[in-house]
């Protein structure tokens, strides 16, 4: 893609509006000063801090809605009330009608989803959408997915995973066959649910284009980051995530009370504060802000919350990477492969 | 119970058999003077090792077993050559037979579970056993259960978690109603698998003795210690324990390794030593060894395979514990209540 990426922003998503989403917006386009911008959002709030950002200001296309989707909504009352004219739809709908290449939004994931689903439509060949997630590890990053867009999953939707997180991979790790594992509770063979067993079979099996599958991983692989990309159930795949955020939380914690306990620590500190700055440096979350919706007719970008500017503008920078190598396009080449019947015997019928 | 506690040990379990498990017990004995020991295993490789601790000696009943469980070995395999002769078997037989209190193997996880569950059998009105562990939090330590022994649960099992999760909670935190939390993926009622939400309805409905339902928790809850008792099913649990077990080394390899990046911060780490020591220990897995099976007719305590004769120790106070303050009795007294018909207004037959 060689013509410059635009981003559809909802400006009114999140905790803290646009307050964040536009200083974010402003501080992404330092780091890719050829992004274009639509945005969408109450003028009276989002145009005063756009006037603030001339560089933003220069790339923007503006557009004002009157109504924003509330935190607390469930997805069907913000479906109610915001379909087709609030700020996330809009958004939303820009990135369907090629007014922009993605959307961003920190609004709440349920409505965001909901909206989404309704305004893009599935991709062919894909039953579910899912969330995947940018993972710190000991050897960098990987991807995880689903990490809460649907609850349970067959053996079918779980394959579905591998390829989309293996698409996803290609893109943001620039691999050309990228590692896949399955989480499950054990490595050997014989545990685990039957759906995860059965995607093993598949996946060993199928022989995917680019895609390497690994066998099954178990949680502490995630840190480890055993491999690129680990496939797992929304329902499981959100509470290791939120386990993985407090327990992280809870160690720098446990480090501070640690050190402010004696003036020997605290003057230690002071010598190691280099140190210290490079440990929150790696674990700030706000680094790996950004769950990509997979599996719609369009890449869209829930932002945490209650991030700040600077979390906003790393969801924004992922939402860019996403566009520019064109990931749907990898998207619907890996899922057609993968859904082509496989070159191998034929099974009794009872083994669907 | 004013009679000494009396231990079944599995000497042969675990990566480093006798010489793990005969020092363990010897330091946790001289924490709790008043335990007995009664141990199964191999007399060549056990007996030179009791003799090395007289203290030990003097309370043990030693048994020779020929047959000791592999750690690789399949749960058919293990029952198929071990029942009745092995070590493992022998130690869980002597708490079924009277001749212990509780079991004590660090041998793998599935042949113990095997074992046990064929051996000791369900305890009546409970369908499956489960795996309880210690969590570490902010606030002390929590009761997650279950972590790894059966995938999937439904309402009814879930509950049956709950109050065995209470019943352990009372014995280890000695509280009269501990609190009691289902993972979830959200707190909105609306969220979640619909056996958790069935489960939260009974419980909350159900006003269960000696248990306080809290609510549905979120995997960043586990840390917190939000609640006493963390119950979900196998599959999750086990995810989340390796989860945050992963997160917790990750974190402290990455302290590690910005400490020693500089001369600076090796100075700071020599002034700030104790607080680094204290927050090793604070994290030493060692501490929370020990993994409960609940819902048999007898205890078993699962020590970690890979620990030292410090974590083996941990484990074999665990269930001096677990004896001591009978949880058998009370896992007894509120699984009958807890299954005693509600009074609640009579539900339609297809609610059930």
């Amino acid at each position: 893609m060689t013509r410059p990426v635009t981003i559809a922003l909802d400006a009114m998503g999140g905790d803290h509006g646009p307050s964040v989403a536009i200083p974010g917006a402003a501080l992404m386009l330092e780091r890719r000063p050829d992004a274009r911008f639509v945005i969408f959002g109450d003028e009276k709030e989002v145009l005063p801090l756009v006037e603030q950002h001339p560089k933003l200001k220069a790339v923007t296309t503006f557009h004002h809605t009157e109504v924003s989707v509330k935190m607390d909504d469930k997805p069907s009352q913000a479906l109610r009330y915001g379909r087709y004219k609030s700020s996330m739809w809009r958004a939303i709908d820009a990135t369907k009608t090629g007014e922009a290449d993605v959307t961003v939004s920190a609004g709440n994931t349920g409505a965001l989803m909901a909206m989404s689903k309704f305004c893009l439509k599935s991709m062919a060949q894909v039953d579910r959408p899912a969330i995947a997630c940018l993972w710190p590890t000991a050897r960098g990053e990987s991807i995880v997915l689903d990490v809460g867009a649907t609850i349970g999953a067959d053996a079918r939707h779980l394959v579905d995973l591998a390829v989309m997180g293996a698409a996803m991979a290609r893109v943001v790790f620039d691999l050309d066959r990228p590692t896949v594992g399955l989480l499950n509770v054990g490595v050997e063979e014989i545990k685990g649910v039957e759906a995860v067993k059965e995607a093993g079979r598949i996946l060993r099996e199928g022989n995917l284009p680019h895609l390497t599958y690994h066998g099954f991983v178990e949680g502490d692989d995630l840190g480890k980051g055993t491999v690129d990309v680990v496939v797992t159930e929304g329902f499981t795949g959100n509470i290791a995530l939120k386990t993985a955020e407090g327990t992280a939380r809870q160690v720098t914690d446990y480090l501070r009370a640690a050190i402010s306990r004696s003036l020997m620590a605290k003057i230690g500190y002071l010598f190691a504060r280099g140190a210290f700055s490079a440990l929150r440096e790696k674990l700030d979350p706000r680094k790996s802000n950004g769950g990509v919706f997979l599996g719609l007719e369009g890449i869209v970008i829930k932002s945490h919350g209650g991030t700040d500017a600077i979390g906003f503008a790393s969801a924004a920078e992922l939402a860019y990477e996403m566009a520019r190598e064109d990931l749907m396009a990898k998207l619907r080449e890996m899922v057609a492969a993968s859904t082509q019947p496989a070159p191998v015997a034929a099974q009794p019928a009872d083994a669907e």
